[in-house]
């Protein structure tokens, strides 16, 4: 992966090969990013995607092989005990145009992937929403 | 809700139960927002889309309801008669991963949603085009 | 089309007739961005997607005609041998609200189109990947 900070935003690409929400993650880490909002696209070839169970409270995962346009990759960064989190959801196409997505775990690049990370200055927390079960976001009391 | 500025982007969540549309204009209110950019996600169990008839230049109403996760909200700020007028379009996936999604006009969170709204510091009123019957913006002369 | 520049953000809209793509880097030429991220939302009636076929190293080209929203363009625009680059992927959704996307070539507007450029005052070119054929961002050395 590539990446270069512009102002508060930091651009990154993913090169073949190589996976993007582990390299968002990395990224975050190497500039102490605390709260952050995270958009891009790309061309990937696999796909992980979770889907919450509110009854189990667990993510069933589901993973797409196949030639894919990376539509949308919106999401955020936060921390949760001290370490990145990052909360993000995809989108993708394949060769006949039709779309899937969901909360996305992991997409590996097999052309490229060109991200941006807005730096929003501030920090925020993660905990656990004893009803549901997620992660969400805890703004400081 | 809750939501808290940094800088010139306000991070917003809405809590099971809420609706994500009216939390926007709230907050956009709150704020004093005439002009902003606004993306989101999360998780919806209620989605009501519009689609615009141009013959009868009105949105014919449709409601959605499951466990979706709410895959990109994308849209903006701006004011109408000097009220807060939000456009938002939103993207949805079932537990298939199958999108559908149209011009939001409302969705309730059952999970969580993470907002950004991005006040862009001006003013942008909206006037309907005669012709399409649209609220289209309206630069200054 | 219309623009105004609010601090480093360029609210575009675009009219009935024209078309999204041809705006967006017209408007980028107009205020000499050479690196943005780019996002919008509309309502269009002609869409022109690209497939990337590896083995040829070049779009296979789908035209599509009908009453669709424009849900998401998201992208960036860069630099290629000194001249505008936008790189833009989009969703749309039909009148049932099924949506499909890809790679964003062109799209004709019914509606409106409402797109902001946020520029990041920074320079950015492309090379083309001798593996791929893809013209991929290329940092400084």
């Amino acid at each position: 992966m590539e990446h270069q900070r512009f102002g508060h935003t930091i651009l990154l690409t993913v090169p073949p090969g190589e996976e993007v929400v582990q390299a968002l993650n990395e990224v975050a880490e190497i500039y102490h990013i605390s709260l952050a909002e995270v958009s891009g696209i790309g061309g990937v070839d696999q796909v992980k995607l979770g889907f919450y169970q509110l009854d189990t409270q667990e993510y069933l995962e589901q993973d797409y092989e196949g030639t894919f346009e990376m539509l949308s990759l919106m999401g955020n960064i936060t921390l949760k005990d001290g370490e990145i989190f990052g909360h993000y959801h995809g989108q993708f196409a394949d060769t006949s145009a039709d779309v899937f997505g969901g909360h996305l775990l992991a997409s590996r690049v097999f052309a490229t992937a060109e991200l941006f990370i807005r730096d929003l200055g501030g920090a925020i927390d993660r905990s656990e929403d004893p009803e549901t079960g997620i992660e969400v976001i805890a703004f400081e009391e």
